[in-house]
């Protein structure tokens, strides 16, 4: 069973979003927030760390995604951006799940048809595709786009294998 | 006893310092890089995070240190530096080490009297401080200048309490 994690971390709000893959479609699992408290890096590090931690025991996913960074605003943004991030992905490492990554282009084609999709366009689709009767928080709808686009890209990675060599199967990164 | 571990985090190396507080002084106990292999960034944050953990583990600090970054150069070297940061505080944080950050600046200024000294200098005055019989590399004499910052600062913040109140003691962040 292929249960996907998909991460959207921010340096205030992380989101998180997890699917499972149904046959060709992805299936709602859960979505939230961790929502860092006081002023001190450290501690707020440690909060998304063990929050992650937390969401991975209570779903154990067996694969995470999160979106790629390739053009920051500025470097104090950046910086605090890569602390929150690379505090989320050693929370994923520290299970030894696989970390697949996507550009914000990437997961926007995947879920809206358009990489240029804005955010509540990616809102609405994340809804559609997954049923839901509410539309999830936005840095929760942006997590479960990641998820999203981690598994249609496996599944075209798989499909395009599979017309090629036939044996190619399996986990792809 | 206190033991400070400093770290110098970088996106290919990063430095370890670890000294022991001996009445007003700093006493050498350790240092070294962890130089990161691959390319993926999950499995280099993952040594990174691995890597702290293991040093804490052998050296077994009660604190620990490092470098405050201000005004990164650009946009993705502050992301870079940003994760290799996050991996390792969250390290620290993961055996609930208290966690210190210090500028550049207060580093220098701290460990060669003078804000603007420039990487030798610091090299030279670690290797002074500590009475060692060769220079320590590069990074690793960084990570060894914080953990000196660190000693040097409490004392002072422990000093000048006392002054003040006679009541103010203990670790102070």
């Amino acid at each position: 069973m292929t249960i996907i994690l998909g991460i959207d971390p921010g340096s205030r709000i992380t989101g998180y979003g997890v699917i499972k893959k149904v046959g060709q479609k992805s299936e709602y699992i859960g979505s939230g927030c961790i929502r860092l408290q006081g002023d001190e890096l450290a501690p707020r590090l440690k909060q998304i760390f063990d929050g992650v931690r937390e969401i991975i025991n209570q779903f154990q996913p067996t694969e995470f995604a999160i979106e790629q960074v390739f053009m920051a605003k500025n470097p104090d943004s950046a910086l605090k951006l890569g602390q929150a991030r690379g505090a989320a992905i050693v929370a994923a490492t520290f299970f030894d799940l696989p970390v697949a990554e996507y550009s914000a282009r990437q997961i926007k084609q995947s879920v809206v048809g358009k990489g240029s999709a804005d955010k509540s366009q990616v809102q609405h689709m994340v809804t559609y595709l997954l049923g839901l009767a509410a539309k999830p928080q936005a840095d929760a709808a942006d997590a479960l786009a990641v998820a999203l686009c981690h598994n249609h890209t496996q599944q075209s990675l798989i499909k395009m294998s599979g017309q090629a060599t036939k044996t190619v199967r399996g986990r792809l990164r």
